[in-house]
């Protein structure tokens, strides 16, 4: 079996049913790696995910003891520093898979389902267990195991086909991971009741039942994921309600059983005309759920995307995050590389995480989750070194504080026998990979030049007069939109240090320059480049690193299939880079009309 | 049932079996019609299609008796002026339909397909009956039942399906119409021989004994139809050989049996790179089949789209038309509004087919084929005036001089009981319909500006950066394909009369301008409006008058479900029609910077 950065450590035993908690879990890895009773594993219940390393001894909660032990055995085979005690920054840090019973991963690149096929659950227990202990080792604890978009028959999940889902908990529990399911918000209607609206009280009492049912069959189920009034989904605005009223329904059927109801913040006009200037998309997730704040069940959680679209390789911090004082939330990231290069283009998003955390206030925070990058390929996640973003995750979900070169540094070493230099080497493009992205599939912050529907490889004008609102509106003169209180006011939602920054385009970062202004491409960037000349540099130097990335990394003694693999991405990853150069030049080029003033190829 | 335009005439008699020939038929029609005895046919086998009519008499020879009852008929309830004599200037007059046996139908818009579902045979007969009567009743011969593209489980229609399709062929013989199935190239592969390259004696015997049983069981097939090497589909290129190789393998098999072997000439690199310049996919069929002239079989005959591209809304005579002297061709023409509307808009073809008619050369054109706008809708149409586009090919390939006005007029008095008014109010919105979708959605003679994939709507840039070959190449400057000798070259595959012509943008027509040439926006066209303005205009018009005829179609008396349909359908119409405008306004708007001269609303 294929088994990415643990590929060091000895396989779990054959006869795994005597494991039955984490703790029993945390002892049986340490014994592999150590000489019995070198460590002493001391449980201490309050310290619930958290542990203590003094001497020789590991202290810690249930499942504390799991992680500690993990973090002994990476510090001793991958080099990670070793903390003398540690606790989990987020109470729950989530991996949330796409996954439908037909077999199919919306925006999965890295194969079909882990988990379903043809309808129904269709696993092998042996690769089950070992994500599971991949998720143990990095810290993650809840997986949400099915797509936000509830197809059918994944309604089933919460009702005839709860025994299957019980056998699938017991075998991630040992590894301390619990179960989530996204559901349903008209599931009422599917059991026969003539409404799902919130305030009808035989739907509360028919959530009720549900959830007990629920938690009958597995007590230790996180929760329930939503995605309501979302791109077609149904939800609390077809019965005049809002969204606090339809995550409180759910939330108070959870309630007496534990668990937690998270509420994905992700609703727009996705039927916007594109002759309207006055609507701003970017402005849709504020304007919904900024003036709930306070009125959410305590255990409800609002999990919001880190930016204003959709995972667009360059967003400013989505100003939901900012401005919820009283309603726990979760930072939404998607590992999965929607419009980052589909785990064919190497994309490593630890230094991405970096900068979200950077700018994002803590308190209120109580959750991370990922959109999973997981399919069934035998590596797991398609592109062998996409592994690292998954593994990253885990340790910046427990600590937003940890390094991204420390994180990536560690999971080369847990991974692959590499000199010092050549594991540097990798590093550094692992690293400089976003950037590198970036250089030829961004422009300063427009989002969207991505191909419709596939969203991989350049389309400058796809969306441009399509309904989904996302515009830029490239002329002659000019680019991009302005979204100051001159513009669609979009910049209004933020507080005021980080609104006056992003508002003078002298001050806004350049790399979210055209997100934020519409500018002419004679625009003087903060180095005096002219707007249209670091278009066409940015776009010639990505396509170059491409190449020398795919030379490069070819030339590290990757094993097999990881050096296959390896080597046919990156090298459709130069296609790639070498076309979004080409179309995006081009494109530019006609509008412009301004010729590249270092003389390079512009197609015309 | 929904009849069309044999809503007039009786019902086909529910004890049908006793009318085995078309003379059956023939004096059957004529029968329900005129008192017993006031007509006497007489056969004269040697006039095949055609007849005389005289006195009381119509003489004619098999099939010629049926076509001068509906002649006659046609006088006498539709008004047609009725010729002394008359025979078909092309014995194969024949309908390709793109139907699939899953039941969808390729570029289909008018529901599933009339003969197939889930893999099977599966249609009412009564509808096929019909289908023939309507067929019989305009001098149509010949109908390709599948797809061109042959999908399994398409390929075993001339093998293990052939009884099915002989029950079929049964059905239509009464209508003097016969069978053409489209076979695909690599069919011995399906059936186990190792290849199916053409000059392989087991591939030739193969085809010979399949031949053999297919005419076994329908002694009066039409023959094969062909689509090879395009789009994906095998063809000869696999072996290194020739399409004179490919096509007369066929026509061998078939020529002891009197079938007919039907090539498609849709031969084009799909895989173009956009950056490339030089290639012209104009230039394709003309390179690839005029060496071949004079190579092939005397039953083969090549069939030929209208223009080089693609049944777009404007282009010119493909030159392959005008070029194989020594060959059998048969014009294509596409009933399917695929790119024209898509039987929502409102797009009467025989003002197109005139145009086409005029300029082509007669002498060895033997065939004219239409890709069917047929589908199980009620109306096996779709839009209810998209019959007349049915009716009309069938008129015209009978004769290619046939008026178009005099067509929608029989056709419309045939169909409805209107006022002379009010038939004439709508012969004129029906005979400029093409007229307004080509203001809208057509860009002097550029094409490719339609939505990819679906091709409803426009989408001015969604191929240009693609791998079709179908470029504009519109820069802030100029717009268009210079494709003279100066460009691709593509002009000179013209006879010179018509090349010089073209050549000269003071001469080429204004609809055909950007089709031809790359010109900068203030091009004067022939009354002094710059090209930008010319653009800006029709597009203003088109919308206008969309919605114009939105207006004035529904306020005529149509009975139901017509009055229905033709009233949603023009209200989209009219929609598409502003879509346009403003897309393609805003597009050019854009780029050239141009206000428009009578300060309309372009959007920004």
């Amino acid at each position: 079996m294929y088994r990415n950065w643990l590929r060091k450590f000895p396989d779990l035993p054959a006869d795994f049913s005597a494991l039955e908690k984490p703790s029993d879990l945390a002892a049986w890895e340490l014994s592999q790696w150590l000489p019995a009773h070198s460590f002493t594993l001391v449980k201490e219940p309050d310290l619930g995910d958290g542990f203590r390393i003094s001497g020789s001894t590991v202290t810690g909660g249930e499942t504390g003891l799991l992680y500690g032990v993990w973090a002994l055995l990476r510090h001793m085979q991958g080099g990670a520093p070793l903390p003398a005690e540690s606790s989990p920054r987020y109470p729950l840090r989530m991996i949330n898979c796409w996954d439908n019973m037909d077999g199919s991963v919306e925006r999965g690149y890295a194969g079909r389902s882990l988990f379903f096929e043809g309808g129904e659950f269709a696993y092998d227990p042996a690769r089950i267990r070992h994500l599971a202990r991949m998720m143990a080792s990095v810290g993650l604890n809840v997986i949400c195991i099915n797509n936000v978009n509830v197809h059918e028959p994944a309604q089933g999940l919460i009702a005839e086909r709860l025994p299957e889902l019980s056998a699938l908990a017991d075998l991630f529990r040992p590894f301390g991971v619990r179960l989530m399911v996204s559901v349903d918000f008209s599931m009422p209607l599917r059991e026969g009741l003539p409404t799902a609206d919130p305030l009808d009280p035989d739907v509360q009492a028919w959530w009720r039942r549900t959830a007990e049912k629920v938690y009958d069959e597995v007590p230790d189920l996180a929760g329930f994921l939503v995605k309501a009034d979302s791109e077609g989904r149904p939800g609390p605005f077809t019965y005049g309600r809002s969204h606090a009223d339809g995550a409180n329904l759910l939330a108070r059927a959870l309630k007496p059983f534990g668990g937690t109801l998270v509420w994905r913040c992700f609703v727009y006009n996705c039927r916007q005309d594109w002759r309207d200037t006055a609507t701003d998309r970017g402005k849709a997730a504020f304007e919904t759920y900024q003036p709930l704040d306070g009125l959410f069940e305590d255990n409800v959680i609002l999990q919001v995307k880190n930016g204003p679209f959709d995972f667009q390789i360059r967003e400013p911090l989505s100003p939901l995050l900012l401005s919820m004082k009283k309603t726990s939330l979760a930072l939404e990231v998607q590992l999965a590389q929607e419009y980052t290069g589909q785990q064919i283009d190497l994309y490593t998003m630890a230094p991405l995480w970096r900068e979200i955390f950077e700018d994002l206030p803590q308190e209120n925070l109580s959750a991370a989750a990922a959109v999973s990058n997981l399919g069934r390929d035998e590596n797991y996640f398609g592109h062998p070194l996409a592994a690292a973003n998954f593994f990253g995750f885990g340790l910046m979900s427990w600590n937003p504080d940890f390094s991204p070169a420390e994180s990536v540094a560690q999971w080369i070493r847990l991974t692959y026998d590499f000199s010092a230099e050549q594991a540097d080497n990798l590093k550094r493009w692992m690293l400089s990979s976003r950037e590198i992205y970036e250089l030829y599939a961004g422009q300063l912050g427009l989002c969207w030049m991505i191909t419709p529907h596939t969203h991989y490889g350049p389309n400058p004008s796809g969306y441009e007069y399509d309904l989904w609102g996302t515009y830029h509106r490239a002329s002659r003169d000019a680019v991009g939109i302005d979204r100051t209180e001159k513009g669609t006011g979009y910049i209004s939602q933020y507080p005021p240090e980080l609104a006056d920054r992003y508002r003078d385009p002298e001050t806004c970062p350049d790399n979210l320059l055209l997100f934020f202004h519409r500018l002419p491409y004679s625009f003087a960037l903060k180095d005096g480049c002219p707007l249209i000349q670091r278009l066409y540099d940015d776009h010639f130097e990505g396509a170059e690193l491409a190449a020398r990335m795919e030379r490069e990394l070819t030339a590290l003694p990757f094993p097999e299939p990881d050096a296959g693999e390896i080597a046919r991405r990156a090298a459709k990853q130069r296609e790639n880079a070498q076309n979004w150069r080409d179309v995006i030049n081009t494109f530019f080029h006609r509008l412009s009309g301004v010729p590249d003033a270092r003389g390079r190829k512009i197609y015309d």
